[in-house]
């Protein structure tokens, strides 16, 4: 596996386009369209929120063939909590998409992020759909890129290439998340393009197994957004023979490289975490099975004692031991061992003499690299995460308007 | 029922003392002991945490038979993540207060709070138990509660009086909680005392209860700790015919004053929270269910964005519905409507024009009350939680030494 150049464009027969529309404030890209010129296999995993936006629904039905061509995304608006009006906006949003680029809407996906609770203002959204799906193009994948942006720092882009069978295929992907310009609930956005030829089935259950691993293991506030939703699509192009079987070699070799793009979006987006000074990794090694290793690592990276520690560069292992310890896992503490970095900091659920200057160069290191040793098993899992800092406090207390 | 003065010397028969033993490092307060003349029917909640300092299984086990007689606790060390040897220190402190007691070692219960993984002064805890047991009096109710404190602003303290069968029934508690001089992790302890009569399995039944809506409602950073504990203790000396029965009317007036006692101790540990500048008060009515209710609500307190939202005094109620659509309860978001203070912010799930500086002055209150209608059910329940400031970042970022 290779990385390349490009991110969503990268793949044969993608193209794209970020435009601005007037939906942000400021002068600021904020409509993006992905269409591919074959129609694609196509699946999507959304946030398990009870309070959802309008397009999670519409996509899982719009997803029931497994097929789709075109993706439209805004950002400065989440379209959520807007009742009958947000519903009918977003089937506009997907209707208005496919008469621009001459498809069926049920092939359109919609995903917003911003504001809660604000009605889309839909004649500028028009008009950038049709601003976006005419300058279409190879070379659009970082314009679209930008125009899902919202707090985020820096836009998130990476394209790598594989070989199935004999021939080249390549996976692009752009996320966005952790913030927004009017602080509301942290979205994650990440759409995945691949010309590798592939069936429905077998692309549900990779992105599935892949998020697991990647998306549900970062966090940045525990917030669990509204619009959450990672969407990909394979429009077979690269000409490999069609991966059909998720049990067989090209599975693995494609999953692989799924798992590369997504795992690096994932940290992406956690680096870029609202305030983040660093990112933070967590390794739990031999753990008595996978949900255990999974549940503890998750709560360390969640614990804001934990988090605000590792901002103030205190070595405070008691705080990594606690988390573990209410995460709901089952495990003996008398066993475990903790180490920061290369420095070993407690041994069988006892504290050890440590070196506190070198403890504090982990603290300093980006990515700050955790590993919890349980010593009772084969399985591993792990999570990222960021420090909490005063400036976390500062973008999410700013008022709205 | 009437709020008398005092706290836990109120009750007769209970004597107590807190005196600088020099486990902190400051010239602080730090053993506490508190000692009933007559052996008390005894109940006690604990952390639910894996990982637990020795206190809590040895306070279990000497709480088997239902009895006890005293309480020690210190400040300024929480003998957790302290192996064997935290073991014999805590068994120890039983034994040498039930020395200088002239009682049984089974009939002390021991707390402690502070650093974890540090090992037991011992000489100097010897010391202070010597010199609190010397000094037992029924004014030393508030020495107690500061000797309990680590980085608390204020001492917790609170005594109420009732009328069970003609009889003055007196309740009397303290409680410390929400950060450590040497932050670590949030630690709560809660003693209350009361000359009642009432039997074991009551007594455990109604704190498991009184807890249940109290300190179990209550949210600061969602760390739970090592070391948590909440110890009832009733002497009988208020000559009550003895409340034996779960069912009854004395039970039930207990049971009311009781609860009060918790929930007013728990407010006052929520609201001197680590950095918190206000109390948030979260009503959770007309749920399908009380479990639902209290998850909502739970929910929506533990929530960093709605925390940083509250401190930032920003109306952002997209927050609060996020809070409760991703607690893990099954409800209809397009039923709900959410109030702050008297202002109606959401209907039905969508959001309402409020006005700015009314919602603004909603949350400038101490408390800030935040008020969800489900419309689906009979039931209700109450969370308490805090804002999240820069100062809770700043207070946990500090160096441990």
């Amino acid at each position: 596996m290779k990385i390349i150049k490009g991110s969503i464009t990268a793949p044969q027969g993608f193209l794209a386009q970020g435009v601005e529309a007037a939906i942000k404030k400021e002068d600021k890209k904020d409509l993006t369209i992905i269409y591919s010129n074959h129609k694609c296999a196509a699946a999507g995993v959304f946030t398990t929120n009870k309070v959802r936006a309008a397009c999670i629904d519409i996509n899982r039905s719009h997803l029931e063939d497994g097929r789709a061509q075109a993706i439209v995304a805004n950002s400065g608006n989440a379209n959520a909590c807007t009742g009958q009006q947000g519903w009918k906006d977003t089937l506009s949003m997907a209707r208005l998409t496919a008469e621009y680029l001459n498809i069926s809407p049920d092939d359109v996906l919609v995903a917003s992020t911003g504001v809660i609770g604000h009605a889309m203002p839909m004649r500028r959204v028009e008009k950038g759909i049709r601003d976006a799906a005419a300058n279409l193009s190879e070379h659009g994948g970082e314009n679209a890129a930008r125009a899902i942006m919202t707090t985020d720092l820096v836009s998130k882009e990476i394209a790598v290439e594989i070989e199935i069978g004999g021939r080249p295929v390549r996976i692009g992907a752009i996320a966005k998340g952790s913030g927004m310009i009017h602080p509301n609930m942290a979205t994650m956005l990440c759409f995945i393009t691949t010309d590798a030829d592939i069936s429905s089935p077998c692309l549900e259950e990779m992105l599935r197994y892949s998020c697991d691993r990647s998306f549900n293991m970062i966090s940045v506030d525990r917030d669990t957004s509204t619009n959450d939703m990672v969407l990909l699509l394979a429009n077979g192009l690269a000409g490999n023979r069609q991966i059909k079987n998720c049990q067989g070699e090209d599975y693995q070799v494609f999953r692989e490289a799924l798992d590369f793009v997504s795992i690096s979006l994932a940290k992406m987006v956690t680096r870029d975490g609202e305030g983040a000074t660093r990112l933070v990794e967590v390794e739990v090694i031999n753990a008595e099975n996978y949900d255990a290793a999974r549940t503890i690592a998750r709560s360390i990276t969640s614990s804001n004692l934990t988090k605000a520690a590792i901002f103030g560069e205190d070595a405070n292992w008691g705080r990594i031991l606690a988390a573990a310890g209410y995460s709901g896992a089952d495990f003996d503490p008398q066993q475990v061992d903790i180490y920061l970095g290369s420095e070993k900091m407690a041994e069988n659920g006892m504290g050890l003499i440590f070196n506190e200057d070198l403890a504090r160069q982990e603290l300093q290191k980006d990515p700050v690299v955790i590993k919890v040793d349980m010593k009772s098993g084969p399985f591993k899992a792990t999570a990222w995460g960021c420090d909490l800092s005063y400036e976390y406090v500062r973008i999410n207390a700013a008022y709205r308007t």
